[in-house]
């Protein structure tokens, strides 16, 4: 067993591989079947919030068959543009709090339908689908900056009821929020920090290092790595990164977009080649909108297949406890197929 | 909706109560049935490692029935007093990392078996039968500490199996390290600062507050507080604090002890009456063995019911989505009763 440190994201985990002949400790978790009654298939349009984007047949109607991505407001959102001054009798007295401890969560929480087919997830896209879906990720993004009051945004996608997903039906999602959360700002000083010391970027640095060790590389193309963390907090987690120094994802270029569906379509077909249909998030994390100087930052996507449970120690400590080792993982991956050691 | 954030633990939580209403957001799971094979249960002593403590029946033989509570390692331990020498081979050239990048996970893994009886939890014993799991606790973490190479420990309890319990009969764990995982160690800094600057424990200010704003208490008495988080990151979390400072559970006094298992046992009996049978874990956090001066830190018990799913947004930002008010959900918990609001 090893205890890994990341201080760049500030991350524990111990690499524990006997836990993996624990019973149910490495057991994919099946995802749901189809729902008859599925919002996000055609017809059904009227069922979500009217349409933001949508890439449509030519002569089709708004909120109306004819789509092949469509974006629409999330209809439960969990954060929203409507101004709501906190309520300072219930806050009591904040006097310990930075000036910032409690804001109106002002934002934006947007689902990314990715396709007309009811099917799970990126590996039932063609590429050409994918990357149709990667435009649309990038311009909803670059829509969220265009608001001034907002900072910071994410897109994700939750595969499964096990990773979070209440509809089975292939779609992701954007959040956008006026300030960046506390976990996610202490990363980017981190980073800022590296920078500063070294006049290097952490993660362009991490991918020299990276490929000179070689054991944890899935796959590598020109442009891209994808990688399987040395502090991997999950079994099989993968971390996909631009080779080349790029801090905005929202600026990517075409060409790179459908290189990179390509490329995640590619990691996620390795992940489902090991474990079958398996309840997993892929997460893009990227600067904030209003970074100035980038030199310090690289944005990257992660994937995080949920075959473990956070228990009371994850929760009470922030150390996972990873029964893979991310060498071994790296290994799978590269050959499609579950380690024999890890067949039951 | 709410941005709330915490500058001692680190945390920010959107308070989203119109979350509430989306399907299955707020479900309580069930946790499993009985394992008639249970290798807790008299009889089965045989199953597990050897026992470390026991309190037992006079005349009864180690490792056979006669006991109340049981100690015995983790037979599939995350952790252990085996000293592995980092692969430099494998962790390749580590020199973006910090000195303790990569270490032996030296450390004990234990499980307290807190009853003969197959029950699932704490509210399934009596007081004076909770008061001796809670001296197990603590001559537990007593035995770690004389360990000089341990300088971190954590006890907690899962229950039911989206809570990571994979055992039904009631049982906690002992997890102790050679080191501080870096978010616990994080806390402890922000702690130091806080102490540093106002010559005052954080959580001592805290607890002050909270009695005067009221609206988050869920039980008070002469020695402990139990509420609900201002930055609650799920569902009815609660937080159970000694009133005065005291920053070393292991030092606490052998009628403190029965009186906090008596607390305990009442709050979640609050939230089985509120949520019926739930899945949850609650943690107790205290100070590193190590700690010289203590004026900073505050021991506490965290409860955090598994109502919720952590999805993509969670990993990806840090930031939690709650759709409960923690307002709200102390006025359940004191009342005993889900608000109408919630139900279904």
């Amino acid at each position: 067993m090893e205890l890994r440190n990341d201080p760049l994201l500030g991350r524990s985990v111990i690499v524990a591989p006997g836990r993996a002949a624990r019973p149910h400790a490495f057991a994919p978790q099946s995802i749901a079947d189809a729902d008859p009654d599925c919002p996000f298939c055609p017809g059904s349009e009227h069922t979500t919030p009217g349409e933001l984007l949508a890439f449509r047949e030519v002569g089709s109607l708004p909120n109306s068959p004819g789509w092949r991505v469509r974006v629409v407001p999330n209809k439960y959102p969990a954060i929203a543009r409507n101004d709501v001054v906190p309520n300072d009798e219930i806050s009591g007295d904040t006097s310990i709090c930075e000036p910032d401890c409690v804001q109106p969560a002002y934002g934006a929480h947007e689902v990314i339908i990715e396709s007309q087919r009811h099917v799970e997830g990126l590996t039932g896209l063609s590429d050409d689908e994918a990357a149709e879906v990667f435009i649309a990720y990038q311009q909803r993004l670059q829509a969220a900056k265009a608001d001034d009051r907002l900072r910071y945004a994410t897109i994700f996608k939750n595969v499964g009821p096990s990773a979070g997903a209440s509809l089975a039906h292939t779609h992701s999602q954007l959040m956008a929020m006026s300030s960046v959360p506390r976990s996610a700002q202490a990363e980017l000083d981190r980073a800022r920090d590296y920078f500063d010391r070294n006049g290097r970027c952490a993660f362009c640095d991490l991918i020299e290092r990276e490929r000179k060790a070689g054991v944890r590389i899935v796959e590598e193309t020109d442009e891209l790595l994808v990688l399987c963390p040395y502090v991997s907090r999950l079994p099989l987690e993968m971390c996909l990164l631009p080779r080349k120094h790029s801090a905005q994802f929202e600026q990517i270029s075409a060409e790179s977009l459908a290189h990179l569906a390509h490329v995640l379509r590619s990691a996620l077909t390795r992940l489902e080649a090991v474990l079958g249909r398996v309840a997993y998030n892929y997460i893009i994390v990227t600067s904030p909108f209003d970074t100035l100087s980038t030199g310090h930052y690289h944005w990257r996507i992660e994937v995080l297949p949920r075959l473990t449970t956070m228990a009371g120690f994850e929760w009470g400590s922030g150390c996972y406890i990873n029964p893979v080792p991310p060498e071994e993982a790296a290994a799978m991956l590269r050959r499609r197929q579950l380690a024999a050691s890890f067949r039951r």
